[in-house]
């Protein structure tokens, strides 16, 4: 194997596939970053059997010439050495060299880096997808719908399945749900007919981060193939498949109430800077609780109460307040991460008692719903 | 004690005075933050006993109102809560009011905060140092001979003395010194004239680093005082005292060789590079050891080489070769600190022998000095 390559669009790639990487593996060689070269380009992949990343960086692109004197073949470098190297690389261009012996030598300006490969043979094949039943959408909103719910997973493996979002679609609607029994967060969105439809597919929280950073913003469509246990992820030129979680979702829609006794609405800013405030000095105690008291003329109470530290209130005007008188308690850090995800102005809170989960929405979009379990108090 | 101050001033002090405050103390009473109003202004204080810093805020400074209503009082707060409800205020003016139960009432807006204080007499005495035995100096070449030596103490306390600076002023000369026994970092300032002398007064390595990131940039000079077991460090808002440590700090002078017999002139950024690149194979090793070998033509030639791993080198043109030929090995880290700190575009090296301290300099100032031993490989 050799070829002289681009340094950018190397460490591009390699920062990408470096993601799905963990020097924690039960495995060895996937400490390791393979390394293919063909005719049409270089393929890197990576891989920690949970998730596994693969980038293709093509021969020439837009008539940008990327590799050059390519001779085809493969090897396996450790990552964390690989990376480090390609980062900090004097020139502008690297040629990489692999003998039958896996003797890798890596040379750019006047340095020379000589190092010891592993045979790409014995990296893990990865699953093949069949991409016949796939779907595509916008990755802003792909993102979009993976930072308004996977805060919301268990971050406990005493029930692993919560450790996941839970991914439908049906009847053109895509809808990802994650909960982790004391909060709910879920999203709606239209998808552009396709003939594919699924239930209740649960992607590892973990997958989803990574994913998340992964994905460019630069660009514009990801296609999604979804079989029993893996998930494929496909950019023009990165490939993302994770597995998927074995077991049953819970029914979470009968936790949402359907009816309302007290209803705010107000800006988000406000609530977070004020809720944010009041859990100060909550915040080594366990329960981080705040407690939400209505009083007359669009007013809320806030406050907090550590016996040993001290008490905090405050009031905040909201934009209208509807219904029943309420007191109820909840946790500051839940509320704070519903408000922040859904980066919206103004939002609409209702209630139905102290003691029943709440639901916080956009005014006017229902497609994204955060709920929250209060917390008794004495 | 009441008053009404300036957010932004507040905070600012709040920040400076934290940086001495630890939250493992063996006094409890440290891991609070003492505010003390008088007709003048506020003085917030913090210690962990090593370090102390006051920040006074005036009651008007040029012009500019700080302070307002000041009923003078003090209190000691704790500092974690503290600072976090000070970043958090909603509004640009604060009121901080204590009662004789110590029930501290912090309002701004319409937040209110109500903490738990502690008595202000049983906050320790910081000692008062007489300052009639003070040189004054420009607050960024303090900063600098910080920044060129404090890295090179030990991180060891089998000889405390050497996790401090060695400090000396005699003869219109101030001059710093740190070793760890394995490097050597030193530089020299001519100062102003001024009566007081000393030698071999040794801070704490961790008070230096402290104090540089205490100090303002904005300000121009610092007064210096050090008495027997004190140092302190003053600007115009703020005293920053120290411990100095107790001991005979080691004679170093003799470490330094007086003639060389290889001197290599180069550019510091060329330098840096190529051993960092040299080293990132040795970066798990104990040593991180490379190796410089004289080649004809102005070369270098830098290698490392890690079994498991690989070898790696690179040749890199200096600016003059001059005198024997050499093969010597020495600490990556050791020299990457040393080229690092001398902020210089070029740098002479004086080398007498494979197995002899060497010295780097910069081109043309011989008030830097570092001073690095080479490592014996076989």
């Amino acid at each position: 194997m050799r070829f002289i390559i681009q340094r950018d669009q190397l460490l591009a790639s390699v920062q990408d596939v470096s993601k799905a990487i963990s020097s924690r593996t039960a495995i060895p060689i996937l400490t390791g970053m393979k390394i293919e070269a063909s005719p049409n380009g270089i393929t890197l992949t990576g891989s920690d059997s949970d998730i596994s990343i693969e980038s293709f960086i093509p021969q020439e692109s837009d008539g940008n010439v990327y590799v050059e004197e390519i001779k085809p073949g493969s090897i396996v470098l450790q990552a964390r050495y690989f990376s480090e190297i390609v980062r900090k690389l004097p020139e502008q261009t690297v040629e990489i060299e692999a003998d039958a012996n896996l003797k890798v030598i890596i040379r750019s300006g006047k340095a020379e880096f000589n190092l010891n490969g592993q045979s790409a043979e014995e990296y893990p094949q990865l699953p093949k997808l069949q991409t016949d039943d796939s779907f595509t959408m916008p990755i802003d909103l792909l993102k979009g719908m993976i930072k308004q719910t996977v805060f919301a997973v268990s971050a406990m493996e005493t029930r692993p399945i919560l450790t996941g979002v839970s991914v439908t679609l049906q009847g053109g609607s895509l809808h990802f749900t994650a909960t982790d029994s004391h909060r709910l967060a879920s999203r709606t969105i239209p998808v552009e007919a396709s003939n594919v439809e699924f239930a209740n597919v649960v992607i590892p929280g973990k997958s989803l981060n990574e994913l998340y950073k992964t994905l460019d913003d630069s660009e514009e469509t990801v296609e999604i193939s979804v079989t029993n246990n893996q998930v494929l992820f496909q950019t023009k030129h990165l490939n993302f498949l994770s597995r998927l979680l074995d077991g049953n979702y819970p029914e979470t829609s009968r936790l949402i109430p359907e009816q309302s006794k007290t209803v705010i609405q107000a800006k988000t800013k406000d609530l977070i800077h004020t809720i944010d405030r009041a859990s100060l000095l909550a915040k080594e105690e366990r329960n981080n609780v705040v407690r939400l008291t209505t009083l007359d003329n669009n007013q809320l109470e806030i406050t907090s109460n550590s016996p040993e530290i001290g008490r905090v209130s405050e009031e905040v005007s909201v934009q209208s307040l509807e219904g029943e008188e309420l007191k109820i308690s909840f946790s500051a850090k839940y509320m704070l991460d519903a408000l922040k995800a859904m980066e919206v102005e103004d939002v609409k809170i209702n209630f139905t008692g102290a003691m029943r989960p709440f639901i916080i929405q956009p005014v006017n979009d229902d497609q994204i719903l955060q709920l929250i379990l209060p917390v008794r108090t004495y």
